[in-house]
């Protein structure tokens, strides 16, 4: 039995038991998520129906929980059957009389047919599948976690419905893992330790999803496009700055106003034009490349920009850093001729994975997403561009996992995925190729023969989101960021206020690192503990005898102290830690 | 006889050509501006009069304007004399029948009372003052110089009238300097420059205003924002990254909306709110302040960004670099405790010349600006801040002229124009006290003895805008920039094949510079040329000579050759011209 059919078959004994505590309840829908299920319920409000259920007014608390829990373990012990029934569209209204959602969902269904499923006193407009009965689930590894609103199919106009969040496993075992990864992941959560360690802020005055990064979020921030910056001109790539706002037309052309509109926000108007805040970069790319006519000794060009997009999310799904709406792109276009695209997707794949490799991610899924129904370009141009990204694939020796008509409609792509400490995925690295933008910016270069052609296009952008990759990386490294990309990398504690002098002039010899002298009037204990707390990878503490031998005791960041090091050996230690990452 | 005065008597004069030549002709305004005057004309259309003028259409040409002059000089000649008018507004109506714009001014009339000047034929609604005759304006030191369109009081929704330019000096001598000048200007027009070195572009189908910074272009912006972020972290000044776009009422509660609402875009609708694009970053550095309690030790707090922001402005006033309607401020705002405001305001002048010399910049007129009629916060707080800004300007013994009255609402503040090698100047530095803002926003601080106290705020832009800046910069090198911000430094040119290789380990131990080999198959002499257009600092000949003895041919930007190097003296002179900078 698959274990998301086993999540599904429970959302229906859920809802079974909602529908025998709040006689009225009106139902929306009750899929298998991820790790569990969950069911959303319109419940009839107290003044409406005028009953109250166990004392309590009809509304579920998290208290109520535990009690539904045991209903659906009382339930399941008495292994009910999951029947399926199909039925015409006439009849299935008439089952679902006075429910308006499912009538709403009735409406929609594109079959003659509607399907429902009946376990016990319950029916539900389902396609399944379920299990065959309630025997095949484990009453022990199942557990409602949380109760939340959820607008009806997400849409803020419609109304707000009860959606109660279960987890299931098929053994105990695994859902007691589920929950210390849960606690783990909690205590990782980027958007406590973004606070608590003030790298970024969001505030509602001035609008959700829009992060704000503080003086030391700054630095991080800084030092990674950094770093970027240094590796792409190694690389030969050429940067731009292109603007937040471009005219309608521009985005007509491009396509995005056709087929990216819903992730676009409403026009801006300039005079008698209208414009829009960018959701990507490309148009002003291909703008650059067509600033002058190319020859093919010029090709491959390569363009990168640390763009800022602003892209529209639903209210509800924004999360921290790692969904936002406004967020910076680490992009690049490469603009080749067809023999090339082997080479540069090799340098890009090897690259890539290079730079991952330097901040700390080793392991990670790639998927290969191929053409599908409707698509721009030749179908010689698709498997041309495909053939090459599975060369380079395997020319690499890397694993990876076909997703057979998973590309955009402009061209195939390679998706990187980066699993992080706790072994979650998340989608960072994508390679794609674009037969659209070419076409339709009449982009051309001068071949050997002298003759006009039409280049071959390739989108990517390495970490993605660089505020998304910065909240993964503060939960790879529960904020315990290496040294390098530290804000604050070394603290310098006076033993007592006589060492003060030497401590700044530390910090001068210090001074190609980021440094503090901690000369608060507090405890060395006291200073020590908050340094843990702000995860500051090297303490120096320094007192009489440092002092005399020019040296400095050393507490590194979860070792403790470890011991007297001359000052000169602690240097060329930090700068060697600091270059390791580099390889 | 004040020159300005002069300028305004020859506008009436070219009016009363124009009357002359095109009877019926409706007059806008014709006021004395800088280096000379204008007049706006309504000319009747052909079509509407079917009458030639000197069997040409109604329409002025430039081939139109020496005639102009030659009648111009004709009247000067016969001592017109001016003559100054107290009329009633009705009698004014009168004078102006059949002049609608005229009209329209005398509605605008506050006082009871018109002013008009008559000068032989033509009568003029105008406040004056004018020569008393025509006899003191030289005939030989005037020029009209264009013909453009211009909307009636510069709103697109009016008319579109003919503006006729001209130029007046008291003498020839000066008339003739003004266009050597100009003709000067021109050759450094950083427009035609910004093409030629490909340094930016602008694109119609993106934006009128909105400027894309070329690879050459970024490389220079990422030095000058790279030299920024160094000098400003040093000064310990703390670093942010804040969104391009807000929510309407963070900026109805910092004022914005209501009082800078004419240069801010129409908003946004996300979701059901509104957001607009950020015309300042302020509210933002405010939000990053107001993050947490901050105590008196903790000030002075230096916030900076490199900001960019988005302004409204007239697309007829658009220009190139130097006036955009998105631009990059080099944006910081110091946080302080009243005690500490002469201290803040002496290291921000003192740094910030010190950094426009570093740009090469060394002549500069500084203005400060007091209160105004209405003003933000108490006139103690305004008395404060005017002496601790003219406390610092004499103590650094800087020459500063006072616009009494000239500071913005919310406070006072010192403005530093840089003057280019043309003479001309342009605003740039801006030193402003708030007294606005940390009322609004409730910023506070909690002082020596534990109470909550109100700090001062002081905004300021060393730089201004980053790409006016850059624009000014070229005009001022007519595009030969200094090494350190030359976007290419060095070009290899190998004489043969055979020294190809020699090029290119040559650009390995020049790698902390930015150096291309020209390996294209063409003459050395050519590759020269192009370079000296290019305006390469450094271009290194390398043959048989060269390679034998580890050296370069040195061929330096505006004086040639001057001969055989060794590389490592070479790479000495280069660190060396590259440090001084920083002096």
């Amino acid at each position: 039995m698959e274990i998301k059919t086993i999540r599904h078959s429970l959302s229906h004994i859920l809802a079974s038991v909602v529908q025998e505590l709040f006689p009225g309840a009106k139902f929306g829908i009750g899929p298998a998520i991820e790790n569990g299920f969950y069911y959303d319920f319109d419940l009839p409000s107290q003044v409406l129906r005028g009953k109250i259920w166990e004392g309590k007014p009809q509304k579920l608390t998290p208290d109520d929980l535990p009690k539904i829990e045991k209903k659906i373990r009382k339930l399941i012990k008495q292994n009910i059957k999951f029947k399926k029934k199909i039925v015409s569209k006439e009849e299935a209204k008439k089952i679902f009389k006075g429910q308006p959602y499912k009538l709403e969902l009735i409406k929609e269904i594109k079959e003659k047919k509607a399907t429902v499923y009946e376990s016990g006193k319950f029916i539900d407009l389902c396609k399944g599948p379920h299990v065959k009965s309630t025997k095949e689930i484990n009453t022990d590894a199942f557990k409602l976690t949380k109760i939340a609103g959820a607008y009806w199919k997400g849409d803020e106009k419609n109304p707000m419905l009860t959606r109660v969040y279960g987890v299931a496993f098929e053994t105990k075992k695994e859902l007691d893992k589920y929950f210390k990864l849960q606690e783990e992941a909690e205590k990782r959560d980027h958007r406590i330790l973004g606070k608590k360690l003030e790298l970024f802020m969001l505030d509602e005055e001035i609008g959700a999803g829009l992060p704000i990064w503080l003086p030391k979020g700054a630095i991080l921030r800084h030092t990674i496009e950094n770093y970027l910056y240094e590796e792409l001109t190694k690389q030969d790539y050429k940067w731009l700055y292109t603007p937040h706002i471009g005219k309608i037309d521009l985005w007509k052309k491009s396509g995005h106003w056709n087929f990216y509109r819903e992730n676009m926000y409403s026009p801006i108007q300039i005079d008698e034009e209208k414009y829009l805040l960018k959701p990507m970069n490309c148009p002003f790319h291909v703008k650059v490349y067509n600033f002058k006519i190319r020859s093919y000794r010029d090709l491959p060009i390569k363009f990168a920009e640390l763009g800022t997009v602003y892209r529209y999310e639903k209210s509800g799904v924004l999360h921290g850093l790692t969904r936002v709406r406004g967020f910076t792109q680490d992009d690049a276009h490469i603009i080749c001729e067809p023999g090339q695209i082997s080479e540069e997707v090799d340098k890009l794949v090897k690259h890539g994975l290079k730079m991952l490799r330097a901040f700390g991610f080793k392991d990670y899924t790639i998927y290969l997403s191929t053409r599908p129904e409707k698509y721009a370009g030749t179908l010689k141009d698709w498997k041309k561009a495909i053939d090459s990204l599975e060369y380079v694939l395997k020319k690499n020796k890397l694993k990876y996992q076909t997703d057979p008509g998973g590309g955009i409609f402009y061209g195939p792509k390679i998706d990187i995925k980066i699993k992080d400490s706790l072994g979650r995925e998340w989608q960072c690295t994508t390679i794609q190729f674009d037969f659209n933008l070419p076409e339709r910016f009449k982009m051309t270069y001068i071949d050997k023969k002298g003759k006009k052609q039409e280049p071959y296009m390739i989108h990517r952008a390495l970490l993605g989101s660089i505020e998304r990759f910065i909240g993964v990386l503060l939960e790879h490294y529960a904020g315990s960021l290496p040294l390098w990309l530290s804000p604050v990398q070394i603290w310098i504690i006076p033993v007592g206020t006589r060492h003060e002098k030497y401590a700044k002039e530390l910090k001068k010899e210090l001074s190609s690192l980021r440094v503090e002298v901690k000369d608060e009037n507090e405890t060395v204990s006291k200073k020590i503990r908050e340094g843990e707390i702000q995860k500051i990878p090297y303490m120096l503490v320094v007192g009489d005898k440092e002092m005399k031998t020019k040296s400095v005791r050393v507490r590194e960041r979860k070792k403790g102290d470890i011991g007297i090091i001359k000052l000169n050996k602690f240097i060329e230690r930090v700068k060697k830690e600091i270059e390791a990452k580099k390889q």
